[in-house]
């Protein structure tokens, strides 16, 4: 077990991530600091950074190295994007931080800053194409995935900060700034050779800009899940915010629902950037991603090389096995057990879509509730669940993998249909039923955690499914206890439940 | 850390507890099993437990200490209540426990039994005065408790079971059975020479039948919290239940929301000793108690011996930051400060009721959503807090407190108040809002974790409140972290907030 530190030295904010590594890569993120220093504002006439941010960077810099001591951190990785980038008085910046603090800056170039955007976010999505994009303070970055490859990137020199000070967006926009932000932004588009090339591929969104965008969103649509990594929405909803937005001056957008207020001053030409790309692209559907560069880094530090996961939902899963201290031979089982069920099952389950990823991520985290108290752990799986960030699954899957946990012990837990009909719907929830009853049986079976039944084969036949059990020794208290699934199983697939065992 | 299980060898139901024990004393349980045995139920005309439900209950205990093996369990504490105890066949039973499985069960006397309900619940209610009664399957304790102990106690050899055995209470009850089961139980409570001495205390209850009763009527209420122990509900209430119940046969009984359908055979008699106990004593109220003589038998051993807990919500605190592996020093640094400005600000913060409890909860578990992820842990403490079992809190404390732990970071977490509001009214948002911005104030003064603001204290001017701060170094960036809750402060006490140091 070890603790590092990222540092990102961005041109809005200067953030901490402490981040714990364990064994086999697990890692968890354990605390995270922002200050909005802004070192890209109020730059010097020469492009030197004012000397008040630098003090201020520079005391920020120093609480986070205390709060590194403090927590036992024994690595600070720190690096720096655009205003520093491109800042005349880099150099002296750079050196003060060492000499002072003993940090060592890295500055990072556009396309080292893209390639982590690509690297923090094709291990933690699962998406084999699309465009990214990252909006900064001072710059933004593209990023086109193809079969999860970085195929192209670029960073250009615009972001929120430099956007609102150009076009003076603290006031509402009229239209002749409008049509002035738009065209510098699409002239920038438009020398990007590979761009145009780019056709019905989702956009994945990055960086606070789209965050607030995706919390406004949240509100105006009563969304239910706080999550959002993996939040999805229309173009048509972000024109709408930026809509809103842009009639409003800096004073009035601070009360806008869901927009950071101390975000609300160089919300609009960021948002006017996204929209423009939409548009110059004809995209129909944002993605919003909660990684960017910091889990970049990550990921580089922990898998020791640029080869991306294979298996992001695999590994997200392994990882919350292991941080929530799970029970992981009990968890296997219980998912071994489920799977051949499953593919035995299919013709009466008469499910349409594959549902493997749902049933996997159910049954490996059925017990993770355990982690608050093992009384009514049930529910306190489907809360972990449906709130923690699990990566490889859309937010539907994921509450459907939370609810399906929610019932691994016995029928009465009730999701709230109404707060979630946004995500899932009836025929969603018979789907839940039939995939629980099954995790049911299986827990059962693995009763003893000690793995006796070592698999089960299913014979379906005209009234009756019979699921062959074989073990180490005598399961006949695990058969009892699965049999206790026997009357919801009746009432879901309209067959009887029998239970052997070729133990003698 | 060690592994102990403790098995229950009662008259309806044999139970497994699997509890881990670590340092101080802390400890959690990991595991539970229930076995519906039913050994108190079908005895032979001499008095032996039947042949059939021993090989169950040699089958059950095997299985049980296999799961103690798997779960590394080094020690297994096991104890029979009333259907062993009254057994002739008793020692053939033990000896053949003994033998087989190497396990050796402790035959409780009624007093003893009646001595761990009082330990198990001295040890994790906010009592000092009240009347538990116990109502296993075949026995019952009542045990009166004054200044936080032991005054009087008596097992009763009434239960679930004997009593609808021995009044045929598998079918609707008709006048004639309602009246000699009342005047039966009447009579053995008027054997009791103590008695009647008891008035205008709560009905502490325990046991299968009692949580039956609250599960019954939580849902008739709607009521919002899952958690049982503390669950609190009126004569009236349970008369209600009673009187719904009592009309219907067992096929009948099972429909009942709420009512397991393997107690709805065994749920009307012992109801029925419940509802005669009320109006025996005129009683008002029932607490429920999540914890009885499984709970005793663990206090007994960690405390190693019969002294109470001084502080039961202390305890019950730090076993939860232990558990939920917190920063237990931020934790009490956070808590320090707080009831430093609670007391010093109490002219302003103008509260009718002491909130010391709440509040210290509320400091002390603020960070525990981190438990289940850093991102959004402030809403994560909320779901913990309000679902974790805390001992010696009420549930309107416990939401409280939870919802104030959800506010210490920003103002932004709204909890439902229609969901809750039975249980919390407008006034109490009033006092958590209050609460919460002294917490968020705090924890920003520990924001590097370490300490370095050491103390606090206020002077209330006209239209200012001025925070003074002892720090070991330049407490600069914590009193700039703090001082982003002046807002917030001065919208919610009137006056502007400033934060000086005497750090030089």
């Amino acid at each position: 077990m070890k603790r590092i530190a990222i540092i990102d030295i961005g041109s809005n904010s200067i953030r901490l991530v402490l981040v714990q590594i364990n064994k086999n890569n697990f890692f968890s993120v354990i605390d995270e600091l922002k200050e909005t220093v802004r070192l890209g504002k109020d730059m010097t006439i020469y492009g030197g950074l004012n000397p008040l941010r630098i003090e201020q960077a520079i005391k920020t810099l120093s609480f986070f190295k205390c709060l590194c001591e403090a927590q036992n951190v024994t690595e600070i990785i720190a690096v720096a994007t655009e205003a520093v980038r491109k800042a005349s008085n880099q150099v002296e910046f750079i050196n003060r931080v060492r000499s002072e603090l003993g940090i060592e800056i890295r500055v990072l170039t556009g396309t080292l800053e893209a390639y982590y955007d690509y690297f923090g976010n094709v291990n933690s999505m699962d998406i084999s194409n699309a465009l990214l994009i990252d909006i900064g303070g001072s710059s933004t970055e593209l990023i086109w995935v193809e079969d999860r490859n970085l195929k192209a990137s670029i960073s250009m020199p615009f972001g929120a900060i430099n956007l609102t000070e150009r076009f003076s967006l603290y006031k509402a926009m009229d239209e002749k700034t409008e049509k002035d932000l738009k065209e510098f932004i699409i002239s920038l588009y438009k020398d990007i050779p590979w761009l145009k090339e780019i056709k019905n591929i989702p956009l994945v969104g990055i960086g606070g800009t789209i965050r607030n965008i995706a919390k406004i969103s949240r509100k105006k649509n009563s969304y239910p899940i706080a999550n959002l990594h993996n939040y999805r929405t229309t173009v048509e909803d972000v024109i709408e915010i930026y809509n809103m937005s842009k009639i409003k001056d800096y004073t009035e957008r601070k009360k806008i629902k869901g927009l950071s207020k101390d975000r609300a001053d160089i919300f609009l030409g960021a948002a006017g950037a996204v929209i423009t790309l939409f548009e110059f692209l004809d995209l129909k559907e944002l993605y919003v991603s909660g990684c960017g560069l910091r889990e970049g880094i990550i990921y580089e530090y922990i898998l020791q090389g640029n080869t991306p996961l294979e298996d992001v939902l695999g590994f997200s899963i392994s990882n919350h096995i292991f941080n929530y201290e799970m029970n992981s031979n009990h968890a296997y089982q219980v998912w071994k057990l489920t799977e051949c069920l499953y593919n035995d099952l299919k013709s009466i389950l008469n499910i349409d879509k594959d549902c493997c990823k749902i049933l996997k991520t159910a049954a490996l985290l059925h017990d993770c509730g355990v982690r608050i108290s093992y009384y009514d752990h049930h529910s306190h799986s489907f809360y972990i669940i449906a709130n923690s960030k699990i990566n490889g699954l859309s937010h539907r899957e994921q509450l459907m993998a939370a609810y399906i946990a929610a019932l691994h012990r016995k029928n009465d837990f009730k999701i709230d249909l109404d707060k979630y009909e946004k995500i899932i719907n009836e025929e969603d929830i018979k789907v839940i039923e039939k995939l629980a009853i099954l995790i049911r049986i299986c827990e059962n079976l693995d009763g003893g955690v000690n793995s006796n039944v070592s698999g089960v084969s299913c014979d379906i036949e005209a009234g009756t499914v019979i699921i062959s059990v074989k073990s180490k020794t005598d399961p006949i208290l695990e058969i009892n206890q699965a049999l206790n699934c026997a009357a919801s199983f009746e009432k879901i697939f309209g067959k009887k439940l029998n239970i052997k065992s070729s133990y003698f």
